[in-house]
């Protein structure tokens, strides 16, 4: 079972990773087998279009910013709230209100993330940070 | 599928009822058939023990404080990051920062709650708020 300490760390990792630009590095924050649903209800990625994921969310001058603590769990689950800007080909800056989960294996790799945000949680951005 | 005002609006509710004190209140936004995972990895709740949870959580003098806006999904889910205090019996006042993430019926009635909390993310509250 992976540590609290370790989830915590992992997910404060890939806020780091993304603002820093480093496409490789969240990428490799994932398991060989890993799952990514951003939002939840929408289908699911894996394999090699998860690297081509992180690598447009870099294009896209994605920066994260966490709204709390992330939270741990008693198991392998740990969450982050977070608002996250970016900006679309051609289109103007956006802000998104979302929650990740993610689950972690043994070594701390993340095994799955599913992302809590609907149409209504997301705005264009009146004054950039 | 619930709409995503109709999942808000259930969250929010579930954050007025059980700081308005009012246990019936807080189980009937609950199907019959529903679960609560509170916290992840820990064993689940349903049926009449789900009410008892309830009136138990009321009998804590529970007080929850939402700490950023109620997001929606894609899908039948919202998530919940908040911070909540509560006494439990012969003890003194505790903190816990948590993610709720829920699932919905059509009627907007809850059918899951699992919540993100990790014994990292409890603390004694040194000056009740």
């Amino acid at each position: 079972m992976p540590s609290e300490a370790m989830m915590k760390a992992g997910l404060q990792a890939y806020v780091d990773l993304i603002n820093a630009g480093d496409a490789d590095g969240v990428t490799a924050l994932f398991s060989a087998d890993a799952t990514i649903e951003d939002p939840a209800g929408s289908p699911i990625k894996r394999g090699p279009d998860i690297a081509t994921w992180f690598k447009e969310t870099i294009a896209f001058k994605t920066r994260i910013h966490p709204v709390a603590p992330i939270r741990g769990s008693h198991g392998r689950e740990a969450a982050l709230a977070f608002e996250v800007e970016f900006t679309p080909p051609g289109g103007s800056r956006m802000r998104i209100h979302s929650v990740d989960v993610c689950t972690f294996d043994d070594q701390g790799r993340i095994t799955s993330l599913r992302a809590f945000w609907g149409p209504s949680d997301m705005e264009a951005v009146q004054n950039e940070a």
